[in-house]
């Protein structure tokens, strides 16, 4: 279960409605794709203040594709009118999927070891983390966000709403090839590999391995953000992290367009567990 | 997948919050046990403009409660910070379960008939339905809400406040007997009955079968709301909805505290297919 945070809140000020439901749906079947699990159903929840049917219906739209493309049933939803509670044309929009695996072939971590190779998968932007801040930096002034920026080829606006990207078809014939994979929302490479490593083991990434695209730039040189705070609240470029065998790594490079070998796991010197070097 | 509506914006005023979870659950519960479903596993999804730890555990301790006594499984969830999205303490909760039945023993209303009886169960109060309609009739002001009202033998605010009623238990035993059932949430007996008739039929209630409770007295009082949307927005005391044939009905009048026979299923006459008498 999950939401979209306020990407939503670009959304709106864009009143571009079509593809939230795309980061929605995308960023649920990338969370339950980390432990093995195929997509089986999903249902959405919309609440607003006062009904506004065409936007309902762009949501829906976008929905429906995202599932769509991953055979995953879209089998209902809630929409819910809440005066007094969302302002103006604000919504809310949550997802909900459920997923199957094997139990022997679930994805746990388990077998995570001191040599194994860190993937990068790439981002397409800042998928559905991140918004707060950025909106801090930038305010959701639609001029602001209809300003071109040529190191970016398009708008910020565009930029900010480019849609989640959705990792399962590139990543399910490769399943069985992964020892753990950590899907890169809130809190970034630092909050979420963690999640996947056994005791005793950390995730050491090497900084230059990957170039950081041109939209988490912007963002820290006009927001003036430490470079930490950069790397613990977006994904900087890495949307999925994939663990493997150092013999497997190739099969991931030359099979995934972008993904490169980002780190390795290495014994755990101190306290932390992600070190970025 | 469900939410709980401005009943909400009651438990804020009131900085009540332990009970809003059980209400969430207990209206997902009621919704897939009309169809025959035992809850199987939880979800819940928080959001807020900023976290307030003590709201989230209140909220917390209302599901987890609600879960532990149907014996569902409260496997997670998501607490979502929303800056801008949400105003002061506002916050939005949102339920998604997963129940299971066996597909013989799925209940369709297939086979509903002419003849068939209408069983009533008994609300605890509003539910969570009509709360929109409540606030604009008596605001949101908490010295409003802590009135005393002698009709109701407690404050308007406590009334309002009274969770949701689960029928799990109730009907569990009588599932075997039961031809159709609908959970009298927003639309009332009107909109929620007719999803569950098959073609041809109506449902004929009589009005002077089950007393409405005082709550619903005042509200229609104080707001001069007419009787037809009273039936159309509120459950009117009746929470759920149970079709059976005549001879099981003395079954669950007598196992159910405060079940009555409050109609019967007739030929459908014109294109209503909820009448009131």
């Amino acid at each position: 279960m999950d939401g979209v945070g306020t990407k939503l809140k670009i959304a709106g000020a864009l009143a571009k409605h079509d593809t939230i439901g795309i980061d929605l749906v995308n960023h649920c079947v990338n969370d339950i794709l980390t432990c093995g699990a195929e997509p089986l159903f999903f249902l959405d929840y919309i609440a607003m203040g006062k009904l506004v049917t065409e936007q309902v219906e762009a949501i829906a739209k976008g929905l429906a594709q995202a599932c769509r493309e991953v055979g995953c049933a879209l089998i209902g939803g809630e929409t819910a009118e809440m005066p007094g509670l969302y302002a103006g044309e604000d919504y809310d929009l949550v997802g909900f999927i459920v997923g199957v695996v094997e139990k022997e072939k679930l994805i746990m971590g388990k077998t995570i070891g001191v040599g194994d190779t860190i993937i990068g998968l790439p981002s397409s932007g800042l998928h559905t983390n991140g918004y707060s801040l950025v909106r801090k930096v930038f305010g959701e002034a639609k001029p602001v966000l209809d300003a071109y920026y040529p190191e970016l080829g398009r708008t910020l606006g565009e930029a900010l709403l480019e849609p989640h990207r959705c990792y399962y078809h590139q990543l399910k014939p490769l399943l069985p090839l992964i020892k753990g994979m950590a899907h890169i929302t809130g809190g970034g490479l630092i909050d979420n590999v963690p999640r996947v490593l056994p005791q005793g083991v950390a995730a050491q990434f090497h900084r230059r391995a990957w170039t950081v695209p041109p939209i988490f730039q912007l963002i820290q040189q006009r927001g003036n953000v430490a470079h930490d705070e950069m790397y613990h609240v977006f994904n900087m470029g890495i949307g999925m992290v994939v663990i493997c065998s150092p013999d497997n790594a190739d099969q991931f490079t030359k099979a995934i367009p972008g993904a490169k070998v980002i780190g390795e796991v290495v014994e755990q010197a101190d306290k932390a567990r992600v070190v970025i070097k």
